[in-house]
């Protein structure tokens, strides 16, 4: 498939280009960045130099509809659905990274992200967790990518909220991200020495991903769901790792919390769940389109606790994006993502 | 006071002789080390050449007796209390930064750490928070320094549980420890290259601390209280984040928790409760002896958040052990240990 | 081609399965660890779960002959050379990532690391550094891949030794390494809280890479070469930056020594001659088997500088030796090694 | 004495701060900040919370006159001198931390800063590195602080250009610099994403610092010299560690170097020479005052190897500037500034 890469100098958008680089059924077409428009990709990111020979172009979504089958977004919410809606009447099919189709409800986009800019596109858009949204991601026109915090916060959660083994409210989700998630963000807070040696939690149950949680949690359960999100940042550059306190609606063994985990993700390929006693590492995802998960039962206390780690520029935004194009395009899913973890 | 310092060689340790070197009422008489026996104490620590004219030597309680007022353990657990039990024996104060009289009932101690070596001596032991127990440790002749983790749960938590504002079950501590909390073990797990971009979760639900922070909550609630307590490894050299998360028993707004929070804390020197929408972060207690403290209320799902941050090595050992330590020699609570945090 | 990784589970054998795991011509036939013999790879290393469907075995070289056409040794000096002995007498071509068939002289290896275990392969070893012997390596039964430190400091010297264009004594070599370099040794300096926020010069010009350096400079400029090698501890996981500081035999301007580097380089796929104004950076090599490499003329004070940075796991070590092994057994020599750095 | 800290908000300022609270004889009587003038400091850094009731105020210096006895000014280069030169009119002693007199010929200054804005007062600036102009400290009214490299650079070659030991051109200055050298900018090249794990050598023969190394080198040697300076930006908050390259001008054993540099720094607080074999570390002067050096000569290349350690915030900056100022106040040296290094 021919692809374009919109919003490609990012920390997303650079990882999407990694990937393409190796799929063996991509073409990168083409390339955008408002900033970087005219510059060579080698040029402006050395890390690429000698593997990708584009120019970042400015976005002109209309030129691109001839030229590739696929776009990703990873432009900043609000900018991205225009883009999109250009696409969409173009007849590309687009896997968008921005927050922008994520919540079906414009009104709660609207809480937290201001006036949605494209409302009539909500009713098209697929929330691309494959893992859990797999039928109707295949062949889809528009994907809307999860956030890299709902990714590790639902795939542990998933199977007990289905089946219904944990009470839907005062649910608490601890993240620990590394701080490519906020991209190449020019504040103070970002800067090595701010950071470094230093962890900390931040925007405490008022994280637009919050939101995002409920609404998918809540669509798995049948039932609204709450639960206090609160994200801390880490002196990591990438990965989060989510640990997640929910009680039990009945007494679960760990035995049979364990069980309930590795049922769910028995097939599949990018979410493993440890054997007990063991719990995910951000190492052990580095790099990689792997999330890894495990389940501890405090019977003592009632707390169930849900652990999980990804990579939050893949599994959490850019291979989790190529995951739903592979879908989108009927391609085997895989295709591109098995690349085993940069670790140690 | 003239002091010694036990097992002076380990992270503890080292950090005791940091907060003596400026401490202007003590006098280091004796450091001892069973491995580093003999070596003047600025070969073997390079950070301390020129600043401590003092040999390593073999722990001898008994010969310590003439020597010093006050002794600081900052030895192994079980290999601590026989030493204590000889130097109380001499008629010496102790600071044991051990969990060998943390734990009230021998018979938990059992559980966690083995068969308690000198189970005359529980009684005498006071805990050693110094803003939760600061009267019982004027002229104490026995304290049971807290643990890292222990003093980061239970600063916030305290006032909480005190004024039964809390339910006393269901309570989840969520804690994120730079590595010098193990000590310098030799574990492939500590290895740089193991840890760095790393973060994990480790003996969820089965931590040694758990116990302790159930045993000192229940004191302050005045019933029992079930925590699970969750550590994790970031990648610091110091600094223990904690998040916890617990079930208001009645409606708290935001402005009521916070105020909790300040009114227990308005004269305390070392806990800084942080203003509304700020949050406690590692950088700002590095090296020193404060523990920030915040609480968000998230009302919506019926659920508190309280934070905090502190330096293990300082409030979360040994700048704690001298704040014991100069209640239990009658000596200003603060002497030494207002040092500004090293930040950046 | 069927491969065999022996000493699997060190640093360097964990980066080889990396990278022969996406390599389209290879089929990993046998993982040999004395330490893990009997564990699945998936269990051992949490990273490979799922990935890799094998069992380490202690290494038997004799029955690994009719299995495999090449084994990739990446064993401790001195306990690899009876192993590469014993596949040499079995037929199976060896890259031997080991320094025991780096030094042609079995008197300089006897002086750095005892006594040579079979110096009779001595004239069959190749020096595996692509860009300098890629002849006599296309076909090769036994290939001695490079040490990560010598692979940094000759590939910018190269074409100054060559064109005699150095002074080839009064050459120094300043590195500064990530610490997956020392393998995972358990060592106390090596541990997180003594190597974060540090960094120091070790075995300065005593480091076993110096003679290995002075060997490969020598043979390039055609005459005895010194260099003072100074190896540095940084705090990352990987990677090499390397600066070498050199005197011009003849006056050489900037743009003149740039033409050097850049006609010497200009056909090589993973030797990227930076642009003038721009510097080597860890991070725009990282996972990748790219070495960066540029020159500065301080013509003021008659001193070259020459830098470099590469991955020490990948061009310093094992995609080097998969490099190797292509020309060794005639596929292209970029196969499987095309894959981006991890940037960032 | 009373003291003013202009500048108090970036880092040079803070640790100022940090320093200042802790000297004895120092009252901290203003602090002045452009950006956060009306801000209380522990506002607007948390880590100073409690621990100085002052309020950041736009620079006024005719204001400080009466209030203060000396000023520390943290300003940036060129905007420093005007403010320098109204305290001096006033009569306030001046220990200035910019680059603004260190250089003492306006050309050069001109050449790499811009137009002197003050040439009138560099006859009367004295250059702030004690341990080689103590005496002309003692009493002065404006001591320009010098930079973070040149006291790492200069601190081990001093003796040896003093005694004429070493060619005085084709010096290598190869230095590791944490990136808190930088100040709080914010450019990409800063952010944590960019810079951890990460190593790179900038401005490459090309750093401000390069000629005020030749210029107080040049004045201790009696002669022009000439050194190529390489800094490099390393993944550390904190820190400097130089490696240094030379010629000796006559063979000079290991012993006999290692004897010029203890010789010469026997009487010194703040410098320590490492006995043979071990080298100089940024973990063991974190935080601290000193300036760790150590020498090894390489007899087989005719090349010396000097190396050190400081901290680029306090002997590198702030420290010393609290060194040259208790001279200039006829305060014991080592007032304020005998705090033991953070480490681990």
């Amino acid at each position: 498939m021919r692809v374009a890469v919109l919003g490609a100098s990012g920390y997303a958008g650079l990882e999407l280009l990694r990937i393409l680089l190796r799929h063996p059924a991509c073409e990168i077409a083409a390339v955008t960045s408002e900033q970087r428009a005219g510059q060579p990709v080698g040029e402006a990111f050395p890390a690429l130099r000698g593997q990708l020979d584009l120019v970042f172009e400015a976005a002109d979504p209309a030129s691109l509809a001839g030229k590739v089958d696929l776009a990703f977004a990873a432009l900043p919410h609000s900018a991205s659905a225009p883009s999109v809606a250009a696409l969409r009447r173009a007849g590309v099919a687009v896997a968008d990274l921005s927050a922008d189709f994520r919540l079906r409800d414009p009104g709660v986009y609207r809480e937290w992200y201001g006036v949605h800019p494209a409302p009539e596109l909500l009713a098209e858009a697929v929330y691309g967790l494959p893992e859990l949204h797999r039928e109707k991601l295949r062949g889809a026109g528009l994907v809307a990518c999860p956030g890299c915090y709902p990714t590790g916060a639902l795939l542990p959660l998933a199977p007990f909220l289905r089946q219904r083994l944990v009470e839907p409210t005062g649910i608490a989700i601890d993240s620990k991200s590394g701080v490519s998630g906020a991209g190449r963000k020019l504040e103070e807070g970002y800067l090595f020495a701010e950071l470094d040696e230093n962890v900390h939690a931040y925007k405490v149950a008022q994280h637009r991903h919050g939101p995002e949680i409920e609404q998918e949690a809540g669509a798995l359960a049948g039932e609204p769901v709450r639960a206090t999100f609160v994200p801390h940042l880490v002196p990591t550059i990438r990965g989060i790792a989510t640990s997640v306190y929910a009680r039990p609606r009945r007494r679960l063994s760990a035995g049979e919390a364990h069980e309930v985990l590795a049922e769910a993700y028995r097939d599949e390929r990018f979410v493993r769940v440890l054997p007990p006693g063991e719990t995910p590492r951000l190492a052990s995802v580095r790099g990689s389109n792997f999330c890894d998960v495990a389940v501890v039962a405090d019977e003592r206390n009632g707390t169930l606790v849900l652990l999980s780690a990804l990579d939050n520029l893949v599994k959490g935004a850019s291979g989790q994006a190529v995951q739903c194009a592979n879908l989108m395009r009927g391609l085997p899913e895989e295709t591109g993502l098995l690349e085993a973890p940069c670790a140690p």
